[in-house]
């Protein structure tokens, strides 16, 4: 490659683009799809050995602002929000896209960074990025860079996880402390005037979630990104028709992010995540599963937070110290854009 | 859906976002897989009948400026251009993925209407749009709207599409004029003095692929988008170490898109197309398959432009009206940004 920055003819199709691609993105995702240079990638049904096992497909834009942050980058972070989309719905994630909009004079060593960032991720979650593409637009067009990642998983043919598998009674876990990413962001956005080294939960849970799923039965996950954990929770409620009822002192929550949120008037439970899930448990399975991720490095602080009951108005209710209850209702706008 | 514009809450994770794809997305998109409102679509491998079938995995993002032109639209071009990907490769298109990055301040009846475009032309070629994402950016952090969309095709076992089948002795077919796609967007950009009528070729090029192969033996082919007919051939020339000669006279161009690149020292050979595909074709089943694509709607223009030869130095020529012979060079820069 030639020159420092990223310009208008690295997205032409042309010579300068094809340099691009075989001077970075093959270069650091390196594998044989990638490597033919054809505009797709041709894969093997033989990974998906059963004809009884379903396909997963899942797709997400990350936009995220700043593009580096204490705890990871856009690049880590597009490879495990896909990740985590597979391996939430029971999918073994396997295979990766990556699209890239990349605004014109954006420093290649910055680009190069991201990149080798996405590989080592992708590599960490046991998944390839086979196939690609690049777009350069004119200089304020876009922010610096923006990265899509579509992605494919296999089912196996036993699993049934979703909405519809939730049940008055189960307990409602979740894998560690509440609003890291978020407070991380606003660290990294210089926004606080008060210092903190909070880092980003920003991590693929494939692995996690397998071994929840080996522990006991799993009805339904959910990543708790934008929206927090009460997206996930209304979503839940509102699809299944049950209620949740949450417990304030059984909430995991970084003491930091805990301050943060108090002096910034944010909720916890509102607050992006990038590294944790938030599960439907039959009751009887919960202990072994909780047991499970606590054994796992992204599980240490895992908790049982709740339960589900069928209580007559669908409803999230969130229990406080003293026995009080509060309503704890879908987020309606946004507590903080451009958060992945 | 409250307002007339797009808000930074659509983007949210929240209420607001879960009204959006409700009112827009499932509505227009209309699927099973959609309407679950899982972060993934979870398909039946029964699709892909034979195990030793491939998997075709597809990815592009669209930042076209601007986003309506004579012909079509983002959304028409953003499902168009995935579809010919995968078809290209030999593959049945199946499943799309959609991911939007919208500015805030966008008309929601804009978005309406390119979503529907997009439902519209899904539709035309067959394929089903299952998942898809939501991000939305402050203004001025993308230009309107940039969408994502990605592919799954399932190849069948007796199909082997690709660089390293083509031959010297194959013949070189397109499917109609080059250039219509560039000069309709230099148009609708009102860059030009001149007014004109030329409408984009944006289209689904499946159908006719599959004719294609039905009438015989296809070696590789290419949709023909940045970088033209130039960058197609030059990649085939430079993977395959073989010649490529082209015939100036035998290139089917509208006598307007011919006009406007006289006029601005264009080549229309690197000019891009949206729904032109370069296919290489075994010597002895050029003229069915030119047959073929001459029966079709979108390949009524077809004509072969060309062969593939041995010759000692690898590159593209393009013979003259007068016997005379020019190298044709990969492009280097862009001719057009944001062309696509």
């Amino acid at each position: 490659m030639t020159g420092t920055k990223i310009t208008l003819a690295h997205g032409s199709g042309g010579l300068a683009m094809q340099q691009l691609i075989k001077d970075l993105f093959v270069k650091y995702f390196n594998n044989p799809h990638l490597s033919l240079m054809e505009d797709q990638a041709q894969l093997s049904l033989a990974s998906f050995s059963n004809s009884t096992d379903k396909l997963a497909f899942a797709t997400d834009s990350f936009v995220i602002d700043p593009i580096t942050f204490n705890g990871g980058d856009i690049g880590k972070l597009a490879v495990c929000g896909t990740v985590n989309d597979l391996a939430v719905g029971g999918a073994i994630p396997k295979y990766l896209s990556a699209g890239f909009i990349i605004e014109e004079g954006l420093d290649l060593a910055t680009l190069e960074l991201i990149v080798k960032s996405m590989a080592q991720q992708a590599e960490r979650a046991g998944v390839s990025i086979v196939t690609g593409d690049t777009k350069v637009v004119h200089k304020g067009a876009c922010d610096k860079l923006f990265i899509n990642t579509s992605g494919i998983g296999v089912i196996p043919e036993n699993r049934c996880l979703g909405v519809s598998q939730v049940q008055a009674g189960d307990k409602v876990l979740v894998n560690g402390t509440l609003g890291d990413h978020a407070t991380a962001i606003l660290q990294a956005r210089g926004e606080l005037a008060l210092s903190g080294d909070i880092s980003s939960d920003c991590a693929a849970l494939n692995e996690l979630t397998e071994l929840m799923q080996v522990a006991g039965k799993v009805h339904a996950m959910r990543d708790a990104t934008r929206g927090g954990v009460a997206a996930v929770c209304n979503e839940i409620s509102e699809s299944s028709q049950l209620s949740i009822c949450l417990k304030e002192t059984q909430l995991p929550i970084h003491q930091e992010v805990r301050a943060v949120s108090e002096m910034l008037g944010l909720d916890p439970l509102l607050m992006a995540n990038e590294g944790k899930l938030v599960a439907f448990v039959a009751a009887e399975n919960a202990d072994a599963v909780l047991a499970a991720m606590q054994s796992h490095p992204l599980g240490k602080q895992a908790a049982c937070i709740g339960e589900v009951s069928d209580a007559t108005t669908p409803q999230v209710v969130v229990e406080g110290l003293y026995g009080t209850h509060r309503q704890l209702q879908m987020p309606v706008g946004e507590q903080l854009p451009r958060i992945c």
